[in-house]
């Protein structure tokens, strides 16, 4: 029998139909528009319930961008509005009756599970799925079962102490993410350019609020200077990230994904590098860094992961 | 039935015979002199036969000063000579037969048993155990099961990337335990003299060869400026870590255990206030931070705790 993935997005919804052995037998995106608090509950269990119709399946699997809190089945999303503690668990279980399995996690979770599944690290039970994009998270699956926490708030890498002194902006998203997720690519470039007279690169053609991720990156691959530093400081920050990964879990693979790995692919040998001055020497030896095979598809892989196996682990 | 813990140390073996409630029946300690090698573990095996037979038990648990590698039954010990791979499994099942459950693991993973079981986070399925001393490790409980990663050398701790610039003496045994393990403290203060003209306090009276952590404790409470800043320095240090077990783990309770707490236990709710600055704030918030409650003890109640659980975590 089939299973459904619902991947939740903060601006659309996805939802796919797979086998058992992980083949998408149908798929479909929607956007979420403008849509807030329970109408983004009441269209995910609108598509779950038409597709569960036109798919009788054996279970159904959601992940959102967020927190789930599995005590209470309620849901945590910051980017959707009216979201604090949304009760997704008891709407979809409404719509879905009692027979069909349900399970709700967050999207790191689903990333991990979707790669170990059928993208970068098929059969792994030690991986770790770094997410770095507007935000930085990390899914953290350790002898075949996701790590929650006791609150489910585990994985949170944003927050990673990494870089003496601690300056009072580290307060809104955590060290790690303030200099190395895709705005703090940004904000690093434009502290840079306040501090450096003379420079009139690419960058500096960008008014500062516009600037993005993605102009960093391309000055970087022109060869701007400013933007090397840029990159030269994340990577350095990526790499004592990954170096803390592999000295806590000894994990077998690191799996980078997210928006900004997109193009911070093509630095993975150099942050291999920086990670193996400071991790721990064995446990370096033992891992593998790469690239997401399943880019942004990772969580809606997940999601049908999460339905197959349940609260299980895998 | 009763069950057996045998706590191998650096310089000494202690054991106990427990009852299933935790209650210490029988326990002894000797000294290892200058045994290495298959001495050690003859001294292992001939100790669990004698008490073996005198009480007749369940389970034996067994834990080590380094690394078991669960998959071919071996040790490495750097502090015991000749135990770069030293084959306890098979000795001590021929010592027992097959009748006798055994169970081998890291001290650092007793330690967080040995807690969990009888100690400051009684119930506890998600802690860990930070044990600050010669080295620096922990032992890592999510969800009631050991993190032991793909080659048992999780909870390496003492690699942590804490602070920029890298400098190439963390090649040793990394940076957090560079600067804040025991002999990190003395590196630390001989650094700050060797740099701070006209200092002349407690710590100048010694030898450099012969200041220890305690005389840095020592010189810290009668009001020394330079040992001030040597705590200082490891508490910033200490509080960055433990924030980033939070982050990454989201547990109930961080147990501050060997032997710099030890006296550096007076210092928790400074630690606590500095890991608040860093870590994740929902889960900053659901973490208790502890002195370890059974000390010296706690490992040999972790090696009961593993007699009688087995391999199957708690």
């Amino acid at each position: 029998m089939p299973y459904i993935g619902i991947d939740l997005g903060g601006t659309k919804l996805a939802a796919a139909v797979f086998s058992a052995a992980g083949d998408v037998l149908h798929r479909e995106t929607v956007a979420l528009g403008d849509r807030a608090g329970a109408e983004v509950g009441s269209s995910i269990a609108e598509r779950v319930t038409r597709l569960a119709a036109a798919h009788p399946v054996e279970g159904v699997g959601v992940c959102v961008p967020g927190l789930y809190r599995a005590d209470r089945g309620t849901v945590w999303a910051p980017n959707i509005r009216e979201w604090e503690d949304y009760p997704l668990r008891d709407e979809l279980r409404s719509a879905l009756g009692e027979r069909v399995n349900l399970t709700i996690d967050s999207d790191r979770a689903a990333y991990v599970l979707g790669e170990t599944w059928r993208g970068a690290a098929i059969g792994a039970r030690d991986a770790i799925f770094l997410a770095v994009g507007t935000g930085i998270g990390a899914g953290i699956l350790t002898a075949g079962q996701v790590v929650r926490g006791c609150g489910d708030v585990a994985g949170a890498i944003g927050w990673l102490a990494l870089d003496r002194p601690y300056v009072p902006r580290y307060r809104r998203h955590g060290c790690f993410e303030d200099q190395a997720s895709g705005p703090g690519l940004v904000r690093v470039a434009r502290d840079l350019m306040d501090e450096t007279t003379g420079y009139d690169g690419a960058l500096a053609r960008k008014t500062p609020d516009t600037l993005t991720a993605e102009d960093v990156f391309a000055a970087f691959g022109n060869g701007d200077r400013l933007a090397a530093r840029v990159i030269d400081n994340a990577i350095e920050l990526w790499g004592m990230a990954a170096a803390n990964l592999v000295s806590l879990f000894n994990p077998e693979i690191i799996i980078f994904g997210g928006g900004v790995f997109g193009p911070a692919s093509q630095l993975l040998e150099r942050i291999r590098d920086e990670a193996t001055r400071w991790a721990q020497p064995i446990a370096i030896t033992q891992v593998r860094f790469a690239a997401s095979a399943l880019g942004g598809d990772a969580g809606l892989y997940g999601a049908g992961r999460l339905a197959m196996i349940g609260d299980g682990g895998t």
